[in-house]
């Protein structure tokens, strides 16, 4: 790993269920232009409430993949 | 959303089971009391610990809620 | 000011126009029904976009008043 | 404490003397409208001048007590 | 809003005129290559001194927007 | 509690399934050469990503045990 | 700039009018004594409430100038 | 206070009696070069240990009074 | 100081009477097993309340001691 | 600089020989593919360890770049 | 590493020459006693003056080694 | 070290070489004007890039000397 440079960007998932569901569920997304993600950071986790339940959870990541342009 | 003034409360729910069973009951306690909850944020994450295990978990989440007194 | 004890409640205004407007907005509405209103802190400024523009901001304060319940 | 939830202020005390009259004074003040207090966390310690002394310290603290509404 | 993934982009609006102003700036430059721009937190505000006057304001945004790669 | 000291150790737990999960390996990993354990705090959840999924997580927390030595 | 060495100084600037009013009054009155200032950034954004509404807004900057003592 | 603007300064005082004495030294020394000091706020609260004790205490204050060069 | 390493452990002291006493607890205890100890930083000032009153003060403390393993 | 709007790409360079390095090599590497680069911050310093010494540093930086999509 | 746990411990390494010589020392230092040192963090980077000099610089990290014991 | 009291300042000190000559050129600089300086603590690392390199670093150092007016 040591000569590489690698990039940063954040992303929201949300899911109806889980953080953990919601954090799986950005990185499936972003799997899917983002190639060679390696690790992930959680920032902030929320959500909405609904009728005196959790409506949905969002949790805002950092997806670190290598750099290749 | 517009010309709405919200209110902010901070609160600790506890779970034997998970974090966001801990979330859940706090959400739950809370809008027994407060109307037109809309989000939540979740501050810190912490517990206790009984015999080598999480006994429980305390989330303190801070709740958005419509102002209308 | 020096035998007084303060509450401090947090309170999210919002106004289409500015951020100096949210913060009247959230003023005028706490004053309502909190007597003493002496101090504000700003939190978070934030916002939503409507149609490439700021559809209206967010501004989370701090709002100290003199406890005499 | 496994299956409470509570509830989160955040409360301003003075005093002339020292930093932990004015965690005292801010506690007792509470106690008069808030039952079940159980713990406090220290924020902000500032206070304000006066020929050249400490006029009086200011304590900003977050007070945590059961929630029964 | 519940199944979506959001991206988050960093980006420095400036403005002659007012703190608003370079917000508005930003979000009307992100606007032409970004779609579906739904939310903008401020960072920080910053500027430049000209003549002992502001110069310019720097306000850095952090701008929502729809995954939908 | 109340004269008692206590001695606050960091430590980082992984699991391939769930956030809580990491945090139960990290307790009982510690409970084995640490006596007395009380609390924890989560300080950083982040992991690592493997073709498309969260291939593990990793929590870092604060235990809190009894002083003793 | 690259070999300029600069000073920092903080300076709290208050008006009835606004945040940027706040701003341009306190880098007025460090420009009479301050040569060379050439940015600013803003920390905290507060004010004091008078009959309901903003009395005054008190914005603290952190001043640079060219070091040349 | 509505049209006033401030200077802030960063002031360290020690004690080896407790940490009101250290703030009490720092604001009594700095009162005799600094006109119309106003408040203070603490920032860090450190010390140096001597035979298993406390040495001194050390503590970091910002001191605002009124800017009128 | 110039050549040495530290390092640098966490501990919690309490006290039924002052801040200052729950500090000096802590580095009393931690003398016992630790040689060279040379300086502390405090973290967080907390406490519990009991019966309207602070019951005791816990300060969480970061101590530096020479590091001769 | 008065009118323009900048973006702000998140980085990871790193290097087995300095922390300066690795700047270096991030920089370097964003400027194949980004045009007017003009500023950076340093985030985050951290790195591996391999046999006992740094194996290689690793350094997050913010990039400010004009933005001209 | 999936299944593996870490523990974290601070360390402040000093040299006279660069923040780079005082990492490496401080890690060599922790090398003698911990087995299995796998990352670093830099914490605070500070120093003293001597001589109108960078007498020595002092940086505080958190080490990270696998848990065995 | 235990009656003294200290003043700190914030400067900025920049180099085209290294992070390290930075703080050097804000030392040599401030100890013209500043008598007895005996520490610094680094804040913010950031700069300016020029053709796809380092154009210069750029170190905010907070400063202590010997409070003595």
């Amino acid at each position: 790993m040591s000569n590489n440079v690698y990039s940063v960007t954040e992303i929201v998932g949300s899911s109806e269920t889980s953080i953990s569901d919601a954090i799986q569920t950005a990185i499936a997304k972003a799997d899917k232009s983002l190639r060679n993600l390696e690790w992930f950071e959680v920032g902030q986790i929320r959500g909405w409430i609904k009728e005196g339940k959790v409506g949905h959870y969002q949790v805002t990541l950092k997806l670190g993949f290598k750099y290749d342009k």
